[in-house]
Parts: structure tokens; C-alpha cells; sequence
């Protein structure tokens, strides 16, 4: 029996988070923020962080506004095209990496690691104390090729990652999307299947001062 | 000379508005709007419009929060990949087709054909008042392949069409984007050059009653 036992967890990934809860998340704010005009009369890239923590309820609003159920069909504040409904996003935090499970609004734990430092090349992001990756799920798209369905997922990705670009400026956040990451280690380190396809990564924190 | 004169004008396309005047546009309002996470909660899309056209002033915030200018180095509403600033948008009204020209914020006539029951085998969009299609300019993206660029561009067009989502949802009007369109059609009908991608087409007006 020890044996046995000794031998499942040799087989089980370092980084695994096998039987840990999912984080429950509290309710979005559905009202307020910032006049949509002026949001977007602000919109901008921004490219140095603060490492200062963002609140649970920010953590809860930003996923939300990203790609949040807003109807009771369970459709989302973010379209996708023919209503696929094949993007999904993943959290970086120091604390490991997380999926956010829309339907039921709370993060579901997929790695203890802190993945914040291998996701990119550009420095600037690593104090950034969330990181969204912006993940597309291909075999939800069954025709067209490989390639269509790249453009497909990064259309839908622009949707969802305008939506964190405005509700950071409502916050007095800052954020940077790119679509140059490191998909092979981020991939591996987020344990994706060959299907999910990584589109994007988007850095929120507040403005370094 | 009165042949050549002939000739010259039998040689223009019959669409064409050659030395037609650009169409200034009221100044876009940089306040006010809805609060953002309202405009997040009600965000869907629609496929039914009412036939009532759109002010003026719709016109020019609805292209401003597209992509307008809404800094003063020239950077946009929506962010484009390395700040390429590949992305444009033209407007297809029952009056013709024209292009948003942000830097000057105005509208330069294209073509005097109203393109908008061609752009679509949907027929619901053709009662639209205004369709914006999204056209890059893949000649600014120098490396990769077509169907990388084609990617990008996708990718940016997603964040564009997301503003004009949530400026609808704000002004109360209703809209639908789709990459299912005629490209060739439309290719023809706005007068783009070989390097000029159809992205998508969103068509926006008040909700069918």
C-alpha cells in the first residue's frame, strides 16, 4: 500500500492543485463605474506596475467585465462568434494559476506555481499582481482550418480584453494586453490540453508610482 | 479636349465621388454615457433595427468611440498590436460609403452606392441605418504570413467593435458585428486595394419596435 501510494504521488505534477477547493468569488458590482465616454476618452496601454494587491472584489469585477454571464441564457458581456462560446480565461497570481468559471462566477485552482515570471520576456510585467491569459478551447470550432480558427479566438479575444481595458480605467488600474507570449511554457505550466490554444495575456495592477 | 474630357469620364467608376468635399462631424463627447458596469450588464447582441436613422451626432460619437483619437500622441480608443494602427472604418449608409478619417475626425467619401443590402445574406441587417465595416490595411504589418496578419487584425478589430458595443448599449441602440460577410462584394463596392482586409461588418440602429 505505501508503495502504491508513494508511487501516485511521484506520477502526480509538482504543481498540481489535485482536490483543492474552488475559490468562491464575491458578486460582481452590475452598476456604477466610470461614464463609458470618459472611460474611453482614457483608454490607454500602460506598461509599469505597482506590485500593490488588488482587492478580492477587483479580482471579482475584472473577471466579470471580462467575459461574466450577464444574462440569464448564460450568455456573456463579451460576444464570440456563432455563440461558441470557446474562450475562457485563466488568472495568474503569485499564489498560482486559476480558471474562471463563468457560469458559476468563482476561480477554479489548475496550478500552485507562480507563472507571472515565465509567462513573457517583457520585464515590466512580472510586478503586475494579476495576470489574465486570454485561453481559446479550438474543439469548440469544428470546421475551418487551424488558421481560421486562430483569427476566430483572437476576434473574440479582442472583445473581452477591451472590456478589462475599460473597466481598469473605471478602477484607476493599469493594463497591457499582448499577444506575444511564451505559449509552449505558459501552456505547460497552466497544464492546457493540445486543444486550448493561449490567444493573449493581459497584465492588471495599479500604476507604479 | 472635349474627347478627352469624355474619355476621362468614361473611365471613372460610376460610384465614384471624385472631388466630392469630406464630411466634417460634430466633436465627439468625451463625458457622460453610461456607467460602465451598467453598459457591461446590458450588453448583447441584436438582430432586429428599426429604419429610423441615426443623428449626426450618433454618427460621430459612434465612429469616435470606435477608434477616435483620445490622446494627443495620436493613440486611440482601442489598441492595435505594436501600435501598427492597421485598423479603419468605413460607414455604409443609404447615402454611400465613406472612411473615418480619426486624425481629422471626418468622414471622406468613398462610393455613392448604398452597399448595406449587398454586404450580407442576413437579411436583418439591411434596415440598419449605418454598418461600420472594419477594413485593415495589412500592408502595415510588414512580417508574417497572410493568415498571421490576418489573425492580428482580427485581434484588433475585436477591441474596435467592442467599444461600439458598449457606446450602443449606452445610447440605448441596438447592434450586431459578423465576420461573415462578401468580401469580395464589398471589397469592390468600398473601392479597396488588394492589401485592404474586410475584418467584419456591425450594423447599428434603434431596436425594431
Amino acid at each position: 500500500m505505501k508503495t502504491v501510494l508513494a508511487l501516485v504521488f511521484a506520477l502526480l505534477p509538482l504543481s498540481s492543485v489535485f482536490g483543492q477547493e474552488p475559490e468562491p468569488l464575491p458578486a460582481p458590482r452590475r452598476s456604477g463605474g466610470m461614464p463609458l465616454m470618459e472611460a474611453l476618452a482614457k483608454r490607454s496601454t500602460s506598461r509599469a506596475f505597482d506590485a500593490k494587491p488588488l482587492t478580492t472584489q477587483q479580482v471579482a469585477d475584472a473577471l466579470w467585465a471580462a467575459l461574466g454571464v450577464n444574462r440569464s441564457d448564460g450568455k456573456r458581456t463579451a460576444p464570440t462568434s456563432r455563440d461558441r462560446r470557446e474562450m475562457e480565461v485563466y488568472v495568474l497570481r503569485s499564489s498560482g494559476v486559476s480558471r474562471y468559471d463563468a457560469s458559476a462566477h468563482r476561480l477554479v485552482p489548475v496550478a500552485s506555481r507562480d507563472l507571472r515570471t515565465v509567462q513573457s520576456a517583457q520585464e515590466f510585467v512580472y510586478d503586475a499582481p494579476v495576470t489574465f491569459v486570454y485561453v481559446a478551447d479550438l474543439s469548440k470550432m469544428s470546421d475551418g482550418s487551424r488558421a481560421a480558427k486562430e483569427a476566430t479566438a483572437s476576434f473574440d479575444t479582442g472583445f473581452v480584453s477591451q472590456n478589462v481595458y475599460l473597466w481598469c480605467v473605471s478602477e484607476g488600474l493599469a493594463t497591457g494586453v499582448r499577444s506575444w507570449v511564451d505559449r509552449d511554457v505558459l501552456a505547460k505550466g497552466m497544464e492546457l490540453g493540445p486543444e486550448q490554444w493561449i490567444v493573449a495575456a493581459q497584465s492588471i495592477g495599479w500604476p507604479k508610482r
